[in-house]
């Protein structure tokens, strides 16, 4: 089969659960702000503020390195399309911890386990994500031409680094939920630069590299 | 008519009923958290995590055969249309004998009516399954080249088995509600290896049998 | 410029608005339930069924109405991109007047006012609908080949009927607020079998009347 | 890259935002509509539906014009996929303000908090779609042939002073919610008429201007 429809229906997964987050963010009741008004009401949310903006960008990042993934893809078996299942279901589910953690995030201890369970749900994505990425190398026919397996998995190794991390935030959720939560974003702007996209390449089709033009400023 | 505008709003309808889900997961107030800690509040809510998991692997399944169906279309018509509608709607109604059966897993015989009520939800989704591709299968102008609307039809016959399933879960309901979400699992993983897209192929087009690096490890 | 991302757009919200109507199915509270058991607070709830379904027909036959539509377009223009918005418009705004019909379709004198808020949200549909089949045959090279915009004008004429049948709805739901969905769903079945397909062809690319095979059973 | 599935992943965007709003407008409570009938219950919501209404055609107008900029552009690279995401994370934030707006446009001065943090999101947002246009004509070769990048630049400092107008808005806010919110009606109909699509063209490549048939009536 084609990744056609794989790739629609990944994109709409995406695009309804990076655009669900925003239910998360809730409007202060009149009673809340009739002691000393809306603006001191609304800054009061900023948990919920910081926890949007996170996990906006970790969504935005899996997006944007899912496509960059199957732009090497030429074909899926049923074995890709249930992996990919499971990355979507670790995607869709990233909404309930956003919410979890907008709420309790200066909860004193159960922030901690608000935290935690984040930080569980970014590392099942990121196992998902190295196991569709698995799926997809284990036969080189469902790979475009030009991509040489072994050194994609290569690749992978070094990507897969992001799982350790993943692992520690659970272990830094019980120090500190704010801390945690910024790692997440700090791990989020790492995979902006991963070089998934230029590594894997067969030896003799590897481009030159790009101009400067072509760079984040 | 193309058959691309029916499935790309089908894979709408499927994206969004599957990632609506996760509404459905309720963050604990700060109240159920105060006695025992949001840990435990947490786990108090798994029939919620159980109904989640099982509904959002019925709707990955239906769409993974959707897909392998649609595969053999060449072209739709109206009837295909309106047959495809009835199955979208008993799709994005799932997320509703979700939500039920979160509420009600535990509380004695009202258990068993939302266990039912999920059960005929899957029955009327898998009749509709069958209905449309029936309505697919009635004109082989509609199918693919290769594809044999005769061996399709028997091919079915294997496939529709799953709704006698469906059915006995509506009884099973009223016995035990959490014996009736295990079986609706087990039921979609039964669905993950079924071979729609191996049969129903005209006989001298059948390809030889996958290699052993296409099969899920 | 090409119709491939008005469709794509539009296909996305038609989708989007058919699946948030079962966000308006409420799970009845543990309250409700316990008196009487949950079976009688379900089924105490068939307002919000009966408006869910006809809701549901009504945005799925708009959608393959809009389909047929831009399946004889062949570029689209800025006036079109906001008559298609105009359309969607009416269309995302579905689910509020289902909720409210849905609370208050046995509630006496206000079952009058929530029928006639669903009528006239239908009456504007149907109109955004005309204005928006206007907008696309007033250029003829917006249309496919094949399409005549004389007649297709004249086919709209005996479609707009619909809209006079709209305007009657607002005036029955101060007699019953029933009677008028059931109206509605009816109309919606009208719209099943409309002609637009086949007509609006210029004389000589009439094709010959499809063959039994092609229509419903 | 090319620019196909950030397309459609930012219709999707673009389609649930747009959607969503639906979700901002409240159902009267039996309670509500007790005091004077539901008809009055409703009317006394008209700052919901100015709010949904003033929404829905900025989020429109982007998409519009969001459409008109990929249509000019050939390839994507990853600065071109963040600079969309940022634009994406200020589109998918509005229903927030929209249900602030709808909830305190009436309240005295929480109105002006309200309407400064509407207006502030959409000059994020006119910002974010001006660092966009920036960053697909910083290299020539992301464009297609015939779009003169400077004569574009130009053009986007033209476009760029709707961004003037929101940041006056936030101060309009202070002074009336009510008229802000009409503003922004205002701006968006300025978008529908702006000259995007006809600017940037190299010198040679300009098509002769269009008929009339081509403009709104």
């Amino acid at each position: 089969m084609s990744s056609r429809r794989i790739e629609a229906f990944s994109d709409g997964v995406f695009a309804i659960a990076i655009t669900l987050l925003v239910l998360e963010l809730a409007v202060p009741s009149r009673e809340e702000a009739a002691e000393g008004g809306l603006g001191r009401a609304l800054a009061h949310e900023w948990p919920a503020y910081f926890a949007y903006l996170v996990s906006f960008m970790v969504i935005g990042i899996i997006w944007v390195n899912h496509h960059a993934m199957f732009d090497k893809v030429r074909l899926v078996d049923r074995p890709v399309l249930f992996a990919n299942l499971a990355l979507l279901l670790t995607v869709s589910l990233i909404p309930f911890p956003t919410r979890l953690l907008s709420e309790y995030l200066t909860a004193g201890a159960d922030s901690h386990v608000a935290a935690a369970v984040y930080s569980a749900t970014m590392l099942a994505m990121g196992l998902a994500y190295a196991a569709l990425w698995l799926t997809l190398t284990r036969d080189v026919r469902l790979l475009q031409d030009d991509i040489d397996p072994r050194s994609s998995r290569s690749a992978l190794r070094r990507f897969g680094i992001g799982n350790v991390f993943y692992l520690a935030t659970i272990g830094l959720s019980f120090l500190n939920a704010s801390v945690t939560l910024a790692v997440h974003a700090a791990l989020a702007l790492y995979y902006c630069f991963d070089q998934l996209p230029t590594i894997g390449l067969r030896p003799e089709s590897r481009t030159p590299p790009k101009s400067a033009a072509d760079r984040p400023a």
